[in-house]
């Protein structure tokens, strides 16, 4: 299947930069078509800047307007100029197959679902974030915040969508899919937890049971479900945790002469450390269950986050994960898996 | 306050050599009173073991049965002769004021509420965990287990005992209470946190609004509020991610040699770390609510943090916690919260 990424070029807090130089950088590695959305003339002179000519893979479609942090997602689509918008109304219209943005998540959220509509068969999209593993893998969580309060039956359903994304964008042949929970006898967890589980046990999926978050980075499952609060709350414990240990690793190490020889020995090591639990690998969050491939990067995005969140659109994309989803859904609507 | 401490002596995973040990850790630092519970013959003979005599401060109580791990939380009452259900039912006879057992978390909770009973005024009692903060102050977060669906009348109840605990034991003039959300602007949270948002603008507490869970570490906030089953994963994610941190810089520097011996100059700086994230500093968590001192360890507590249990436990005795949470919340019944 063909793959044009719609790129917003004013995401981003540095935009259009990273942006720029992102698209470039995927163009140079696999020749991606890609379609920058913005402000043109400085757009094209981006370009020219960097890299002296515009290459045949990229064209621009012009949006002078953009949707910064404070606007309200619901608001966002009266921005009708806004690159944002512009972006996934290239979706829609089937000018383009995926949307990459690093900017206002909320809006992302709301014009994949709004905009670009939901798969056939989809209760709601889900927000998944990948994570990586000690041992070298990936594993992916899903909902990390697109839900606040889910039901089981929506919870079930985000299983049967990221056991497919994990099996075709990932190439995990059979994933294995656990319920975040609060431990792993049966009976723990919160109601909609219990309920969930129950609904699992009969799903299209390989269901492991419950698991605990101390899991996320041991390699023993592939596909974490959750529901978008727990999940959010899950993501932002992590990033809290590794600054808090850099920070006070740092610290120590500079209150102490021999420590700081030491750490620039062990440089390395550090930076062999920081690349993979690094946020640019992955590049985005993938919005799942949306009629599109749609990846939504923070705010912090650099060039190499950029062209990783377009290689994953493109992958996601060529994989059929859409089309996957959409016929396993079919086969399995939620409410036979009610009647489970 | 007297503050006596019933110590169960068999919870422990390598019980009972750190509970004797972390017990006589306690005298010798501050001549706390101590029953140990257990096989009174071997845990008579591990003390001379260690020191010679028996100390002043130290009286037994003979139990020679066993809460296991295996052991359903509903059912472990029915142990009479249990080293924990004896450590309990001393504080329910007033012959000890504070309980400290490392053994199996659920079944302590479910003696702390069933035996020694709430304190007036309390709906449900709370599991509170102590944080280190990158400045070297202390956070609190409640509840971490206790309650898997809470009720936001529960919630708000939680934030006013979090700060009397946070002012009598941690003596921080005056703790800033938040409520953990996936965001801090006015509309973020589940259902039930914009409910409990609403009720805790009127609470008798200090209260800043939304946290998100990354603040934990960073001292802007003195006591998080959340639901046992949210709680409970931000615990699990913080453990995973600190392992999964540190067994990839082992690994990374082990690969390196110039990096081997970078990290051995560095050592001290590591072990600084190490130090003020370690578990053993705080001991235990609480179980805040009920009619007395509860402090439920780790299977892994080591004499360190056993003593450090003990210390924590003996100090909320002496403060006088439980009085002003059960007189704070005569003034506040949730009632008169509830209707703001």
């Amino acid at each position: 299947m063909r793959a044009r990424v719609a790129l917003d070029a004013h995401g981003s807090d540095e935009n259009p930069g990273p942006e720029v130089a992102g698209a470039l950088a995927a163009i140079a590695e696999a020749q991606t078509e890609i379609v920058l959305v913005g402000d043109q003339p400085r757009l094209e002179a981006e370009v020219r800047k960097l890299r002296g000519n515009i290459p045949a893979e990229l064209s621009f479609v012009h949006a002078p307007d953009v949707i910064t942090m404070e606007d309200a997602p619901a608001k966002a689509r009266r921005k009708k100029d806004a690159s944002m918008v512009r972006a996934f109304d290239l979706v829609k219209a089937h000018q383009a197959e995926a949307v990459v943005t690093a900017g206002n998540s909320g809006a992302a959220m709301m014009l994949g679902t709004l905009v670009v509509g939901r798969l056939p068969g989809v209760i709601r999209p889900a927000i998944v974030n990948h994570f990586p593993t000690i041992d070298g893998g990936t594993t992916i969580m899903l909902d990390m915040g697109a839900n606040v309060d889910c039901k089981p039956e929506w919870l079930a359903q985000f299983a049967t969508m990221g056991s497919i994304y994990a099996r075709s964008v990932l190439k995990i042949a059979e994933p294995r899919v656990g319920l975040v929970a609060n431990g792993t006898e049966e009976g723990k967890g919160s109601e909609s937890v219990r309920a969930t589980h129950e609904l699992l046990k009969t799903a299209p999926v390989k269901y492991i049971g419950l698991v605990e978050p101390h899991e996320l980075f041991k390699g023993g499952c592939d596909v974490f479900v959750v529901d978008g609060f727990a999940g959010n709350l899950i993501l932002k414990t992590t990033e809290g945790v590794v600054d808090a240990v850099f920070t006070l690793l740092k610290r120590e190490i500079k209150a102490r002469p021999l420590a700081m020889l030491g750490a620039m020995l062990a440089a390395p090591a550090f930076r062999a450390v920081k690349a993979k639990s690094d946020y640019d690998e992955y590049g985005a969050a993938t919005l799942l269950g949306v009629d599109g491939a749609a990846f939504i990067g923070h705010g912090r995005s650099n060039p190499k986050a950029i062209k990783n969140a377009i290689k994953f659109a493109r992958r996601m994309v060529e994989s059929g994960a859409n089309e996957a989803i959409a016929s396993g859904l079919a086969a399995n609507p939620p409410e036979r898996i009610s009647r489970g």
